[in-house]
């Protein structure tokens, strides 16, 4: 089956043509009015504008690293080559996202005029496919390309570049990203919906335009390069751990080879692959299904794309591995990791809806300092649940195939990105569709349909952001398995005073980048609204409405771009650099101490931040809708409801998604520097 | 020297009767009018009666505990008594502590009155020395006594019990009666400033007098006992680590004897014990050179009784040290606890002060929102230089005495707790002779003493929990290493992943505790609301402020009474419960990776949650006072400011400091359970 590896970068190649048939289709999809075509060019340009200069900026990191990389002992040029490999590889699944994104939205809002309900989702859903394909597609030929190149025990190391190109490109694209899109996001609300009255995404606010730029460059080419991150490490982890294993570990795996050693590894470093190929025809199968499924209710319909895709994929799987010489248990871990994959996003959907949200909706009664002290509870409180089924996938997956199988587990939750990823695309491109109806002035009934398409898309995105911390721990662990294994440290030993201060060094870290990046978009944001007030104040009958007076979207735009570049570099360059500090200072176990310390508080953190942001913009939407006895709009429970979901903006889209990517990146870091350790 | 262990209970004794002499002082001093004296007497009397009510439902606890230990194989009774007389002192400390503060308030609000500041300062201070030298005093004679009777390495676990009971007394005074403060507090300013836009600690709103209540509950018995579990703490670790000392570390730490092993050992454990004492002497001192300091500005004159205690100590230690059978490096650990401990302080002086709080006051201008964003940014920062000097601390003393050392460091951080705990009571004492005097209608000038005075209060207040939060750190890893040397497990690995599993629900659990105070908190608050907008409501010319009509304050003091009573429970079982669920079913393994796990995210969380509390503070005031070119009371900006501040209450006051004692208390009860583990 080994030799079957070629297969990996066929059906990539594969998904990628699909992917561009399908954007075609988009494309063919008439655009509307001028307006709207007019709006959604300047969404576009901005979009592509920042990724541009984004890139620009990543050149730069990227050469450093490559030359580092190729000079550095123990590395050399196949780790840079796969390096530089990764990077690509993210960029371009970040920038096909976007441009299908930027072309779905209006085409959604078109199709939501002309059509209606089925015909907006299919649109929409398509958008996201290209994102979703693109990502898994790209996955399977880089490390395909990859795994024939240096697929043996002894060469399997290099591949590990390809992990850290995709990580680092993640990192920045994330916290970028993020930053772009809250700082416009808080400073077009302060002022627009908080200051002048006036509704959410209306033309009349400058910033409004910059808003839907950053729904793009965040949620779906940040988000997208999380994913590709998650995805891609979860495979080279795995394969690693595999390439690295011990005999014990052959033992319980590959019980019936275990003596023949190098046929045993090869089993164990191509399953990963191969699981990942069957997910892409899995995701295949789920995504098409949409063209079935799209005349019932839409989340149900997102919602069973899914559950095609992960149930087809078990059964794929069950059989792969059945059939090969690898001990049937193993399969157990990859349902652990798939079942708690999906749990984890239901929890994040009860703390981002139903009662939760109703304590804030009752808190925002007395006001906005209850509104927040109740949402900064539920988002504590929300750590639990997740955490505990981490655990439990754990145990499970340690239980029957060891450290291999939490490597399948992180696989197995990840495996069908295709179909996940698509959901979780949609999302912004839904609310883009909702945001230039809007500006548009598509009238009421069009926005009813984009509103409820949107709607769906929170809970998608909610469920998208529990998943993602999922996986990004169990990859990062399966990563921290693969960095002891490679490190030659079987033993990180807590009671040693060293490893404890890597374990407090990994802990504060996360609080760090979350310091850094709330900061970076409180300071934007400010610039932003006396920006927006000053449009507002100099541009004569602009607030009024008066005709054929426009705002000047271009300068916000460029505040954001301008920020988001700038304050993305000292968290990205934090994350690359603290591994490598600790581990030539305080040595290899306290490094160990420091990627534990990190991930713990990490997938704290991110899960604090996700759940408390999603139940606070809910609360309000609740409000807003006068639910649970709530005083409605323009009320002072709304005003302490908009308080908290303008807190809860940077956490869940700026820092929170910031620490799924701090904590894999550092520990991809750690694995490439391991074999420089002594 | 082993045998001047009698020294401590001796000198215990001698600290409690001057306390007791100082407490004779304070009583002698004038009330002043009817009218404060009625007002003291509320207060006092809702104190006592919290305490007393509170202290019945320890009981239950207390006897439970008692019984089970007693039965418990390998625990038996001497653990059990030693449990019942750390709860004891514990209360005695907590109860000793408001009598005399309770007492010292108002005649502080009269010496402001009649004599001027430096006579005001004085009362305050004695009120916080009867706290101080209690804590100190009780400590030494409850390990003193049973370090004579079970003081050698064969018998010294039986005095973990002491810890424990210590311990458990804290958890609950500390969580009880955060609850009960903040819940006043927040109900009272919210109806108070804010709706009703009558100023802080005005006699017409009846929630003023549960405030006032809660500040001795809260800062004075909570505080106390906090300080007491972790200088008890601190000592009986270093005692268990030398009791179970290994050959290698008895051959760093006692060179000259170290074949010599019972005598060696005898060394190590009596050694915290003489520093305490030494601790206390010094203390004693610096509390007694107020006398000389008392006219010079009284924040320095607070500030150098501190440091003439510290300097004292660290000299007299010095002579110790040196002079005994233990390596000289081991002052060098001491020396590092003692410097960290203030370092810690003057680094939360800092961001509750200077720079942090102008960013909070600037972010204010764009509403509340980003008022809670900065603020939050702060305190995740916050937490960075705290971790990075306990990972020096950590480093130079395992240097230079291994886990020893970590010990010994904990102690230098709290020997001189007879003079730190004063300053610290001294800052709630001075908060209540503020409120006194604004209630009792004293006039601007004596307002103007005692806001001085309580402003003072709140800088130390800050460096206090800086301080406890360091020395909460170190004791707790220190009772850690006592754990890890008694469990008999020298090697607990972070690349096993029941290990991984412990570290997860250890970093989880702080978080939990967390959610559950600041619920307790809000649900409470919002009762108080209810309660003053019914008596503003229904008291006709209550808010009017018409000559002889009054609020009702006890059914506010009942509220918050019932609300912490009911509340603390969980959070304190829970604490108890989590180490020994994960003990006897995930193995003593596990539960290491649980201490590390909830020692390091609890340090995290109450270094964030005490730093943007204090700098939301301080913001607002500064706010208040137009500083930093703000737009000064009555603005938005101010209303902006206030929100933080109410976010901050729970934060700094309830869940903060519960953190600390979780970690300490999880801690002690796995050591105590350690030798029934497999």
């Amino acid at each position: 089956m080994t030799d079957m590896s070629y297969l990996a970068p066929i059906l990539g190649v594969l998904g990628l043509i699909i992917a561009f048939v399908i954007y075609g289709t988009i494309a063919k999809q008439p655009v509307g009015s001028e307006k709207m075509k007019e709006i959604s060019e300047a969404i576009h340009d901005g979009a592509m504008a920042f990724l541009r200069r984004e890139y620009k900026v990543l050149a730069i990191f990227i050469a450093i690293v490559f030359v580092l990389m190729v000079f550095a002992k123990d590395l050399g040029i196949y780790t840079a080559l796969s390096f530089l490999g990764g990077a690509l590889c993210s960029i371009l699944a970040g920038f096909s996202g976007m441009t299908a994104a930027t072309k779905a939205n209006v085409r959604t809002s078109e199709a939501a005029r002309a059509k209606g309900m089925a015909a907006a989702l299919s649109v929409a859903y398509n958008g996201g496919a290209v994102m979703g394909l693109a990502v898994a597609s790209l996955g399977l030929i880089g490390v395909g390309v990859l795994f024939m190149i240096f697929g043996n025990p002894e060469t399997a190391k290099y591949i590990n570049g390809f992990a850290m190109g995709a990580s680092s490109i993640a990192l920045f694209a994330r916290v970028g990203g993020g930053i772009y899109t809250k700082a416009a996001d808080v400073g077009a609300d302060l002022v627009g919906k908080v200051e002048a009255g006036i509704p959410e995404d209306d033309p009349r606010n400058p910033g409004v335009i910059a808003d839907n730029v950053g729904d793009n460059v965040g949620d779906i080419a940040g988000m997208g390069a999380d994913i590709f991150e998650s995805y891609v490490g979860s495979i080279v982890a795995t394969l690693i751990i595999g390439a690295t294993a011990s005999p014990e570990l052959l033992a319980m795996v590959t019980p019936s080879i275990q003596y023949d050693v190098t046929n045993a590894k090869m089993h164990l470093m191509a399953a990963p692959l191969m699981l990942a190929v069957l997910g892409l025809i899995a995701s295949l199968a789920g995504v098409f299904s949409m063209k079935l499924l799209k005349n019932i209710e839409p989340a149900a319909a997102l919602r069973y794309s899914t559950f095609i895709g992960a149930g087809l994929f078990l059964i794929f799987a069950y059989f792969y591995i059945t059939s090969m010489a690898i001990a049937n248990g193993v399969y157990f871990a990859l349902l652990a990791g798939t079942l708690i994959g999906i749990m984890i996003g239901l929890v994040t959907e009860y703390y981002t809806a139903a009662g939760p949200v109703k304590r804030i909706v009752d808190a925002s009664k007395t006001g906005p300092a209850t509104n927040i002290i109740t949402g900064l509870a539920v988002g504590l409180e929300s750590v639990v649940v997740p955490v505990l089924l981490i655990c439990v996938g754990i145990y499970v997956a340690n239980a029957v195939a060891g450290l291999y199988g939490i490597g399948i587990a992180a696989v197995g939750m990840l495996a069908t990105v295709g179909v996940t990823m698509t959901v979780d695309a949609y999302g912004p491109i839904a609310d883009n569709a909702g945001g230039i109806s809007e500006m548009a002035g598509l009238g009421k009934d069009v926005r009813n349909i984009t509103d409820s398409l949107d709607a769906i898309g929170n809970t998608t995105a909610a469920v998208g952001k529990g998943f993602a911390i999922g996986s990004a721990a169990l990859t990062a662990l399966a990563l921290f398995a693969a960095y002891s294994s490679s490190a030659n440290v079987s033993v990180i030993n807590i009671t040693e005073p060293k490893v404890v201060i890597g374990l407090f060094i990994g802990g504060f870290l996360p609080f760090l980048i979350g310091a850094l990046t709330m900061t970076s978009v409180g300071k934007a944001a400010e610039q932003m609204v006396e920006e927006i007030r000053r449009q507002f104040r100099e541009i004569p009958g602009l607030l009024e409405g008066k005709e054929g007076v426009k705002p000047d979207p271009k300068t916000c735009v460029d505040i954001s771009t301008a920020a988001a570049l700038k304050e993305m570099i000292l968290p990205g360059v934090l994350a690359v650099i603290s591994p490598i500090l600790v581990g030539f200072i305080l040595g290899k176990e306290a490094l160990g101490g420091t990627l534990a310390g990190a991930t713990v508080t990490g997938v704290l953190l991110a899960l604090l931040m996700a759940n408390a942001g999603g139940a606070w913009d809910n609360a309000k939407k609740a409000v807003e809708k006068s639910a649970y006895g709530s005083a409605g709009k323009g009320s002072d429970q709304h005003k302490a409801a908009v308080v908290g979901d303008t807190v809860g903006d940077p956490f869940k889209d700026t820092s929170g998604p910031a620490m799924n990517i701090l904590i894999k990146l550092m520990s991809i870091v750690s694995l490439i520097i391991a074999p420089l350790l002594v």
